[in-house]
């Protein structure tokens, strides 16, 4: 399927982090039996996993409305574990222990094709991730996974979470280019109609634990990252 | 030289970018050069480059003062580019000529060692750009030259121009630990002098078109980006 976009009209892709480039659940439920393993731990990992990605958006949702300053992606993570940890039987672990845990969310695998879909979106355009992370977790997540980022954007770098506008706005500033000329790409549809709602192109990407269908009028429709690139030519 | 930093204390290293890991001169010279001879112009071009480069200083400390509203460095070089044009007889230079004679900024080579070096450093720490240069330039220039930066800050990241202490802070909140664990490279003293006044370890750079000596009391003293990966063991 060819894409309805002119590929000379896009300078950069802009990629939603968690769920669409990288399988958060998969990665995160087998770092927690991991530290179950290791530290002689038994618990239901998998349900901790859910819960703790469960509690993200009303998290962020508090910054959003202003009841709260601002606080990165790693706090919050750290204020819902602690929230969670009585319900999961976990009231023994130490504080070196559930730092260790929140760093799970920044040692998450791509999804199978990305790096690869990635390196060849790369050759072409600019590739930056456009995320609710902060910028150390997505640089470190970068690091040991081998994502090829020519730039990393956090909700940290703009002090918005999405689905805000000002973090697409601030984005597009920072590409110093037509809203246009970006394309966000996500698994998610509020994410999209957000960045649409900024000018932006749009491309969903179907991931199995994310939305499960596409629900707007979005530019691209693609499979995984190697079908993007195929789809812009890249 | 061995260094008097403990390289287990340090997480990421912050780079300048103009004259520290890219050659502005001869770079600018040349780039301005060929477009003399492709559009049959002769022209002072080495002049030109210095005098352009003298410009810079100014225009951002009206910037720094307060005395304009935020503006990039695209913006700044091509009001700079202006105001040179008359003296060196490019009043026939069209407003597409203009523009690309400012995007040389971005086309500009690291020194012989930058891209083995920060390969080095980058396999031990996070390795990024704080630049007065903006996100997009400082992009353009690293995929065209190969540069290997993990995450890029610009002077539009934090809106405001080195030595404006903002920009060290504002990129210390984003690597998220210490300003202890945060080295800034740099073959300039005032650009050091700034960064140490936040907290931020040091690292002094020779470059030849750059400071010619240090001044000041920095942690590391190095010839180039090699023998700094060489201290820091990297």
């Amino acid at each position: 399927m060819a894409s309805g976009i002119d590929p000379s009209s896009i300078q950069a892709l802009l990629f939603d982090t968690f769920g669409t480039t990288v399988d958060w659940r998969g990665s995160m439920i087998a770092y927690l039996e991991a530290f179950g393993r290791e530290t002689g731990r038994a618990a239901d990992w998998t349900g901790l996993a859910d819960a703790w990605r469960a509690r993200y958006k009303p998290a962020i949702q508090e910054v959003r409305d202003g009841k709260r300053l601002w606080a990165n992606f790693d706090v919050l993570h750290r204020e819902t574990l602690d929230e969670l940890i009585p319900q999961f039987g976990l009231t023994n672990l130490s504080d070196d222990e559930r730092n260790y845990l929140v760093r799970g969310w920044a040692s998450l695998d791509p999804w199978p094709e990305a790096i690869t879909g990635l390196a060849h979106l790369k050759r072409a355009y600019i590739i930056g991730s456009l995320s609710n992370g902060n910028v150390r977790q997505l640089t470190d997540m970068a690091k040991r996974a081998g994502i090829p980022w020519d730039v990393i954007f956090g909700a940290d770098t703009f002090h918005h979470y999405k689905p805000d506008a000002e973090i697409y706005r601030g984005a597009v500033e920072l590409l110093d280019c037509p809203a246009e000329a970006v394309v966000m790409v996500a698994a998610h549809n509020n994410d999209l109609e957000a960045a649409k709602g900024c000018g932006l192109r749009t491309a969903f990407v179907q991931r199995p634990t994310e939305d499960a269908a596409p629900k707007g009028d979005w530019d691209i429709l693609a499979t995984d990252f190697e079908d993007l690139a195929r789809q812009l030519a890249a």
